[in-house]
Protein backbone atom coordinates (compact mmCIF):
# COMPACT_ATOMS: atom_id res chain seq x y z
CA UNK A 1 0.00 0.00 0.00
CA UNK A 2 1.32 3.67 -1.05
CA UNK A 3 0.65 5.63 1.90
CA UNK A 4 2.01 8.07 4.44
CA UNK A 5 3.43 6.04 7.54
CA UNK A 6 1.59 6.70 10.22
CA UNK A 7 -1.73 7.87 8.63
CA UNK A 8 -4.94 5.35 9.73
CA UNK A 9 -5.98 4.34 6.28
CA UNK A 10 -8.53 6.49 4.42
CA UNK A 11 -7.11 9.51 5.59
CA UNK A 12 -3.95 10.21 4.11
CA UNK A 13 -3.45 12.72 1.24
CA UNK A 14 -2.44 12.71 -2.20
CA UNK A 15 0.68 14.25 -1.68
CA UNK A 16 2.73 15.68 1.73
CA UNK A 17 0.77 18.36 2.87
CA UNK A 18 3.88 19.91 4.36
CA UNK A 19 4.80 21.28 0.77
CA UNK A 20 2.43 23.76 1.08
CA UNK A 21 3.65 25.63 4.14
CA UNK A 22 5.62 28.09 3.68
CA UNK A 23 4.84 29.22 0.00
CA UNK A 24 6.26 32.29 -1.07
CA UNK A 25 3.06 34.57 -1.21
CA UNK A 26 5.47 37.45 -0.61
CA UNK A 27 5.85 37.29 -5.19
CA UNK A 28 2.04 37.46 -5.35
CA UNK A 29 0.87 39.41 -2.84
CA UNK A 30 -0.37 41.98 -5.29
CA UNK A 31 -2.60 39.71 -6.79
CA UNK A 32 -5.25 39.45 -4.32
CA UNK A 33 -7.02 42.57 -2.44
CA UNK A 34 -7.17 41.90 0.74
CA UNK A 35 -4.17 39.64 0.51
CA UNK A 36 -4.87 36.15 1.53
CA UNK A 37 -3.18 32.81 1.48
CA UNK A 38 -3.27 29.29 1.63
CA UNK A 39 -2.44 29.26 5.01
CA UNK A 40 -4.87 32.70 5.99
CA UNK A 41 -7.42 32.46 3.37
CA UNK A 42 -9.40 35.05 4.82
CA UNK A 43 -12.25 33.06 6.48
CA UNK A 44 -11.39 30.74 9.51
CA UNK A 45 -13.49 28.36 7.87
CA UNK A 46 -11.41 28.09 4.69
CA UNK A 47 -8.98 24.81 4.37
CA UNK A 48 -6.94 24.73 1.83
CA UNK A 49 -5.11 21.50 1.64
CA UNK A 50 -4.62 18.12 -0.74
CA UNK A 51 -7.07 15.91 -2.02
CA UNK A 52 -7.87 13.01 0.32
CA UNK A 53 -9.84 9.59 -0.12
CA UNK A 54 -12.90 11.21 2.03
CA UNK A 55 -13.28 13.83 -0.07
CA UNK A 56 -15.17 11.66 -2.50
CA UNK A 57 -18.10 12.37 0.19
CA UNK A 58 -18.02 15.55 0.58
CA UNK A 59 -18.90 16.57 -3.22
CA UNK A 60 -15.35 16.91 -4.67
CA UNK A 61 -17.07 15.03 -8.16
CA UNK A 62 -19.90 17.11 -7.89
CA UNK A 63 -17.69 19.89 -7.60
CA UNK A 64 -15.99 18.89 -10.84
CA UNK A 65 -19.01 18.34 -12.86
CA UNK A 66 -19.32 22.05 -12.60
CA UNK A 67 -16.24 22.39 -14.74
CA UNK A 68 -16.78 19.12 -17.76
CA UNK A 69 -18.66 15.67 -17.63
CA UNK A 70 -17.38 13.84 -14.74
CA UNK A 71 -19.96 10.87 -15.30
CA UNK A 72 -20.63 8.08 -12.90
CA UNK A 73 -17.61 7.30 -11.18
CA UNK A 74 -17.85 4.51 -7.60
CA UNK A 75 -16.27 5.00 -4.70
CA UNK A 76 -14.14 2.35 -5.63
CA UNK A 77 -13.02 3.73 -9.13
CA UNK A 78 -11.88 6.93 -7.43
CA UNK A 79 -10.02 5.25 -4.97
CA UNK A 80 -8.13 3.43 -7.46
CA UNK A 81 -7.51 6.50 -9.46
CA UNK A 82 -6.34 8.33 -6.65
CA UNK A 83 -3.47 5.42 -5.70
CA UNK A 84 -3.13 5.29 -9.54
CA UNK A 85 -1.62 9.28 -8.87
CA UNK A 86 0.02 8.87 -5.76
CA UNK A 87 2.02 5.73 -7.44
CA UNK A 88 2.94 7.84 -10.01
CA UNK A 89 3.74 11.32 -8.50
CA UNK A 90 3.44 14.52 -9.68
CA UNK A 91 -0.03 14.69 -9.08
CA UNK A 92 -0.94 17.71 -7.08
CA UNK A 93 -4.54 17.96 -6.69
CA UNK A 94 -5.42 20.78 -4.51
CA UNK A 95 -8.89 21.82 -2.43
CA UNK A 96 -10.35 24.50 -0.51
CA UNK A 97 -12.81 22.98 2.23
CA UNK A 98 -15.22 24.33 4.10
CA UNK A 99 -14.63 22.86 7.71
CA UNK A 100 -17.46 23.82 8.96
CA UNK A 101 -19.35 20.87 7.09
CA UNK A 102 -16.23 19.51 5.15
CA UNK A 103 -17.77 20.00 1.65
CA UNK A 104 -15.22 20.60 -0.90
CA UNK A 105 -15.60 24.29 -2.66
CA UNK A 106 -12.52 24.40 -4.39
CA UNK A 107 -10.32 22.41 -6.94
CA UNK A 108 -7.45 23.14 -8.69
CA UNK A 109 -4.73 20.56 -9.76
CA UNK A 110 -0.58 20.88 -10.53
CA UNK A 111 0.63 18.41 -12.79
CA UNK A 112 4.46 18.23 -13.34
CA UNK A 113 6.19 16.24 -16.01
CA UNK A 114 10.16 15.48 -15.90
CA UNK A 115 11.75 16.91 -19.04
CA UNK A 116 15.09 16.27 -21.01
CA UNK A 117 14.71 19.92 -22.18
CA UNK A 118 16.48 22.56 -19.47
CA UNK A 119 18.84 20.36 -18.22
CA UNK A 120 16.37 17.71 -17.20
CA UNK A 121 14.37 19.74 -15.08
CA UNK A 122 10.47 20.04 -14.39
CA UNK A 123 6.92 21.43 -15.73
CA UNK A 124 4.35 22.30 -14.36
CA UNK A 125 0.77 22.23 -15.46
CA UNK A 126 -2.60 23.82 -14.14
CA UNK A 127 -5.52 21.53 -14.67
CA UNK A 128 -9.19 21.05 -13.68
CA UNK A 129 -9.50 24.71 -11.83
CA UNK A 130 -13.03 24.93 -10.14
CA UNK A 131 -14.78 26.43 -7.18
CA UNK A 132 -18.24 26.45 -6.19
CA UNK A 133 -19.90 29.23 -7.69
CA UNK A 134 -21.85 29.90 -4.66
CA UNK A 135 -19.11 31.44 -2.47
CA UNK A 136 -18.27 34.22 -4.74
CA UNK A 137 -16.35 37.35 -3.65
CA UNK A 138 -14.02 35.42 -1.50
CA UNK A 139 -11.04 35.38 -3.69
CA UNK A 140 -11.61 31.48 -4.19
CA UNK A 141 -10.30 30.92 -7.63
CA UNK A 142 -7.09 33.48 -7.01
CA UNK A 143 -6.30 31.05 -3.89
CA UNK A 144 -6.56 27.85 -5.53
CA UNK A 145 -4.36 28.80 -8.21
CA UNK A 146 -1.74 30.86 -6.49
CA UNK A 147 -1.69 28.26 -3.97
CA UNK A 148 -0.49 25.74 -6.72
CA UNK A 149 1.31 27.94 -8.95
CA UNK A 150 3.61 28.56 -5.93
CA UNK A 151 3.50 25.17 -5.68
CA UNK A 152 5.06 24.89 -8.95
CA UNK A 153 7.57 27.28 -8.21
CA UNK A 154 8.87 25.77 -4.93
CA UNK A 155 8.98 22.43 -6.84
CA UNK A 156 11.69 23.77 -8.72
CA UNK A 157 9.48 23.90 -12.25
CA UNK A 158 11.14 26.23 -14.82
CA UNK A 159 7.61 26.93 -16.17
CA UNK A 160 3.60 26.24 -15.40
CA UNK A 161 1.28 26.43 -18.43
CA UNK A 162 -2.88 26.13 -18.62
CA UNK A 163 -5.27 25.64 -21.55
CA UNK A 164 -7.76 28.19 -21.02
CA UNK A 165 -11.24 29.88 -22.58
CA UNK A 166 -11.11 32.99 -23.52
CA UNK A 167 -13.48 34.23 -20.64
CA UNK A 168 -11.05 33.27 -18.71
CA UNK A 169 -8.06 35.00 -20.07
CA UNK A 170 -8.51 38.39 -17.69
CA UNK A 171 -8.83 36.12 -14.49
CA UNK A 172 -5.39 34.69 -15.25
CA UNK A 173 -3.74 37.54 -16.54
CA UNK A 174 -4.54 39.32 -13.24
CA UNK A 175 -2.46 36.18 -11.51
CA UNK A 176 0.69 36.31 -13.73
CA UNK A 177 -0.12 34.40 -16.77
CA UNK A 178 0.63 35.37 -20.11
CA UNK A 179 0.15 34.83 -23.23
CA UNK A 180 3.54 34.48 -25.13
CA UNK A 181 3.47 36.42 -28.43
CA UNK A 182 3.25 33.91 -31.39
CA UNK A 183 3.06 30.91 -28.47
CA UNK A 184 0.01 30.95 -26.94
CA UNK A 185 -1.81 27.95 -28.99
CA UNK A 186 -3.73 25.32 -27.70
CA UNK A 187 -4.86 22.73 -30.33
CA UNK A 188 -6.77 19.51 -29.42
CA UNK A 189 -7.96 16.32 -31.49
CA UNK A 190 -11.06 14.30 -29.25
CA UNK A 191 -10.85 10.55 -29.72
CA UNK A 192 -14.33 10.42 -27.94
CA UNK A 193 -15.74 12.33 -31.14
CA UNK A 194 -15.98 10.69 -35.13
CA UNK A 195 -13.00 12.16 -36.74
CA UNK A 196 -13.20 13.70 -39.85
CA UNK A 197 -14.15 11.53 -42.77
CA UNK A 198 -11.14 13.46 -44.64
CA UNK A 199 -7.93 15.89 -44.60
CA UNK A 200 -8.80 19.22 -43.48
CA UNK A 201 -7.85 21.32 -46.72
CA UNK B 1 16.04 -1.79 -11.31
CA UNK B 2 13.04 -0.95 -13.37
CA UNK B 3 13.40 -2.80 -16.64
CA UNK B 4 11.54 -4.90 -19.70
CA UNK B 5 12.24 -8.97 -18.06
CA UNK B 6 14.84 -10.27 -20.02
CA UNK B 7 16.42 -7.41 -21.96
CA UNK B 8 20.21 -6.42 -21.81
CA UNK B 9 21.10 -4.16 -19.11
CA UNK B 10 21.04 -0.42 -20.81
CA UNK B 11 19.29 -1.67 -24.35
CA UNK B 12 15.63 -1.62 -23.38
CA UNK B 13 13.02 0.60 -24.19
CA UNK B 14 11.14 3.63 -22.25
CA UNK B 15 7.96 1.97 -23.16
CA UNK B 16 6.89 -1.57 -24.36
CA UNK B 17 7.88 -1.33 -28.18
CA UNK B 18 4.85 -3.72 -28.91
CA UNK B 19 2.24 -0.33 -27.81
CA UNK B 20 3.59 0.72 -31.32
CA UNK B 21 2.56 -2.55 -33.89
CA UNK B 22 -0.78 -2.17 -35.42
CA UNK B 23 -1.54 1.49 -34.66
CA UNK B 24 -4.44 2.48 -36.95
CA UNK B 25 -3.22 4.26 -39.32
CA UNK B 26 -6.49 3.86 -41.57
CA UNK B 27 -8.04 6.48 -39.76
CA UNK B 28 -5.21 8.74 -40.97
CA UNK B 29 -4.39 7.58 -44.45
CA UNK B 30 -5.26 10.65 -46.04
CA UNK B 31 -3.01 12.86 -43.76
CA UNK B 32 0.35 11.71 -45.34
CA UNK B 33 0.69 11.27 -49.54
CA UNK B 34 2.63 9.47 -50.03
CA UNK B 35 0.51 7.29 -47.13
CA UNK B 36 3.28 5.83 -44.57
CA UNK B 37 3.05 4.73 -41.13
CA UNK B 38 5.65 3.77 -38.29
CA UNK B 39 5.88 0.39 -39.81
CA UNK B 40 6.15 0.90 -43.34
CA UNK B 41 8.15 5.02 -42.78
CA UNK B 42 8.86 5.52 -46.74
CA UNK B 43 12.28 4.35 -46.17
CA UNK B 44 13.92 0.89 -45.43
CA UNK B 45 16.48 3.18 -43.17
CA UNK B 46 13.92 4.79 -41.10
CA UNK B 47 13.08 3.13 -37.52
CA UNK B 48 10.21 4.58 -35.40
CA UNK B 49 10.71 3.13 -31.75
CA UNK B 50 10.56 4.38 -28.28
CA UNK B 51 14.04 6.25 -26.87
CA UNK B 52 16.27 3.91 -25.10
CA UNK B 53 19.14 4.76 -23.03
CA UNK B 54 21.93 4.41 -26.11
CA UNK B 55 20.15 7.71 -27.61
CA UNK B 56 22.43 9.36 -25.35
CA UNK B 57 25.12 8.73 -27.63
CA UNK B 58 23.60 9.15 -30.67
CA UNK B 59 22.36 12.72 -31.38
CA UNK B 60 19.00 12.73 -29.09
CA UNK B 61 19.55 15.62 -27.45
CA UNK B 62 21.47 17.43 -29.83
CA UNK B 63 18.05 16.99 -31.45
CA UNK B 64 16.05 18.50 -28.60
CA UNK B 65 18.47 21.61 -28.74
CA UNK B 66 17.09 22.21 -32.21
CA UNK B 67 13.75 23.28 -30.35
CA UNK B 68 14.91 24.82 -27.52
CA UNK B 69 17.68 25.01 -24.70
CA UNK B 70 19.17 21.34 -23.48
CA UNK B 71 22.06 23.04 -21.48
CA UNK B 72 24.38 20.51 -20.11
CA UNK B 73 22.99 17.02 -19.40
CA UNK B 74 25.39 14.09 -18.57
CA UNK B 75 25.23 10.45 -19.41
CA UNK B 76 24.33 9.80 -15.61
CA UNK B 77 21.64 12.68 -15.56
CA UNK B 78 19.73 11.52 -18.67
CA UNK B 79 19.52 7.62 -17.16
CA UNK B 80 18.26 9.07 -13.94
CA UNK B 81 15.61 10.92 -15.51
CA UNK B 82 14.97 7.91 -18.18
CA UNK B 83 14.41 6.14 -15.06
CA UNK B 84 12.27 8.45 -13.69
CA UNK B 85 10.12 8.85 -16.23
CA UNK B 86 10.29 4.99 -16.65
CA UNK B 87 9.49 4.51 -12.63
CA UNK B 88 6.36 7.36 -12.84
CA UNK B 89 4.90 6.31 -16.14
CA UNK B 90 2.63 7.86 -18.80
CA UNK B 91 5.82 9.03 -20.44
CA UNK B 92 5.97 7.89 -24.33
CA UNK B 93 9.12 9.62 -25.39
CA UNK B 94 9.25 8.13 -29.47
CA UNK B 95 11.98 8.35 -31.70
CA UNK B 96 13.04 7.70 -35.40
CA UNK B 97 16.34 6.35 -36.08
CA UNK B 98 18.42 6.51 -38.76
CA UNK B 99 19.37 2.63 -38.41
CA UNK B 100 22.08 3.49 -41.00
CA UNK B 101 24.20 5.18 -37.93
CA UNK B 102 21.58 5.06 -35.23
CA UNK B 103 21.36 8.88 -34.69
CA UNK B 104 18.11 10.41 -33.62
CA UNK B 105 16.41 12.08 -36.12
CA UNK B 106 13.07 12.80 -34.92
CA UNK B 107 11.45 12.54 -31.56
CA UNK B 108 8.30 13.52 -30.29
CA UNK B 109 6.26 12.73 -26.74
CA UNK B 110 3.21 11.38 -25.68
CA UNK B 111 2.61 12.19 -21.74
CA UNK B 112 -0.76 10.38 -20.74
CA UNK B 113 -2.13 11.95 -17.71
CA UNK B 114 -4.65 10.72 -15.33
CA UNK B 115 -8.08 12.11 -14.69
CA UNK B 116 -11.02 11.86 -12.17
CA UNK B 117 -13.02 14.14 -14.90
CA UNK B 118 -14.43 12.01 -18.14
CA UNK B 119 -15.35 8.78 -15.78
CA UNK B 120 -11.84 8.45 -14.16
CA UNK B 121 -10.30 8.73 -18.02
CA UNK B 122 -7.20 9.40 -19.41
CA UNK B 123 -6.11 12.08 -21.46
CA UNK B 124 -3.09 12.45 -23.43
CA UNK B 125 -0.02 15.66 -24.47
CA UNK B 126 2.20 15.92 -27.13
CA UNK B 127 5.15 17.56 -26.27
CA UNK B 128 8.56 18.64 -27.65
CA UNK B 129 8.32 17.76 -31.17
CA UNK B 130 11.79 18.13 -33.46
CA UNK B 131 12.75 16.76 -36.47
CA UNK B 132 16.36 16.83 -37.64
CA UNK B 133 15.73 19.56 -40.36
CA UNK B 134 18.44 18.14 -42.84
CA UNK B 135 15.69 15.37 -43.30
CA UNK B 136 13.04 17.78 -45.39
CA UNK B 137 10.37 16.30 -47.66
CA UNK B 138 10.17 13.04 -45.81
CA UNK B 139 7.23 13.88 -43.44
CA UNK B 140 9.06 12.86 -40.84
CA UNK B 141 6.99 15.53 -39.14
CA UNK B 142 3.86 13.49 -39.68
CA UNK B 143 5.47 10.60 -39.01
CA UNK B 144 6.35 11.40 -35.91
CA UNK B 145 3.40 13.06 -34.31
CA UNK B 146 0.51 10.63 -36.01
CA UNK B 147 2.55 7.69 -34.41
CA UNK B 148 2.17 9.14 -30.95
CA UNK B 149 -0.92 10.25 -31.31
CA UNK B 150 -2.34 7.32 -32.93
CA UNK B 151 -0.73 5.56 -29.93
CA UNK B 152 -2.57 8.36 -27.65
CA UNK B 153 -6.04 6.85 -29.07
CA UNK B 154 -5.41 3.11 -28.98
CA UNK B 155 -3.84 3.76 -24.77
CA UNK B 156 -7.95 4.94 -24.32
CA UNK B 157 -6.97 8.60 -24.16
CA UNK B 158 -10.07 10.76 -24.80
CA UNK B 159 -8.37 13.82 -26.08
CA UNK B 160 -4.77 14.72 -26.91
CA UNK B 161 -3.83 18.28 -26.68
CA UNK B 162 -0.50 20.78 -27.69
CA UNK B 163 0.91 23.96 -27.01
CA UNK B 164 2.20 25.13 -30.47
CA UNK B 165 3.43 28.70 -32.56
CA UNK B 166 1.48 30.22 -34.37
CA UNK B 167 3.76 29.02 -37.36
CA UNK B 168 2.88 25.38 -36.56
CA UNK B 169 -0.91 25.79 -36.81
CA UNK B 170 -0.91 24.49 -40.71
CA UNK B 171 1.01 21.56 -39.74
CA UNK B 172 -1.21 20.80 -36.96
CA UNK B 173 -4.57 21.16 -38.63
CA UNK B 174 -3.26 19.51 -41.61
CA UNK B 175 -3.19 16.30 -39.17
CA UNK B 176 -6.37 16.44 -37.79
CA UNK B 177 -5.60 18.57 -34.49
CA UNK B 178 -7.68 21.85 -34.43
CA UNK B 179 -8.06 24.83 -32.51
CA UNK B 180 -11.94 24.52 -30.55
CA UNK B 181 -13.66 28.25 -30.88
CA UNK B 182 -13.44 29.84 -27.60
CA UNK B 183 -10.91 27.48 -26.03
CA UNK B 184 -7.61 27.14 -27.98
CA UNK B 185 -5.45 29.38 -25.31
CA UNK B 186 -2.38 28.88 -24.01
CA UNK B 187 -1.03 30.60 -21.06
CA UNK B 188 2.11 30.80 -19.02
CA UNK B 189 4.43 31.37 -16.12
CA UNK B 190 8.35 31.54 -16.18
CA UNK B 191 9.66 31.07 -12.99
CA UNK B 192 13.34 31.45 -14.67
CA UNK B 193 12.74 34.81 -15.60
CA UNK B 194 12.50 37.65 -12.92
CA UNK B 195 8.74 38.20 -12.50
CA UNK B 196 6.90 41.67 -12.75
CA UNK B 197 7.28 44.04 -10.11
CA UNK B 198 3.41 44.62 -9.76
CA UNK B 199 0.21 43.13 -10.82
CA UNK B 200 -0.36 42.92 -14.46
CA UNK B 201 -3.45 46.29 -14.80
Amino acid sequence: MVGNTGSPPGREFLYDANLLKELDWSSVKDFTKPSISNVQPGEDWLLVRPLKIEDYDHGFLKLLSQLTKVGSVTKEEFIRQFYAMKSAGGYYVTVIEDTRDHSIIGSSTLITEFKFIHECSLRARLEDVVVNNTYRGKQLGKLIVLTVSLLAKRLGCYKMSLDCKDNLIPFYKSIGYRMEPGNANSMTIRYDETPPATAPS
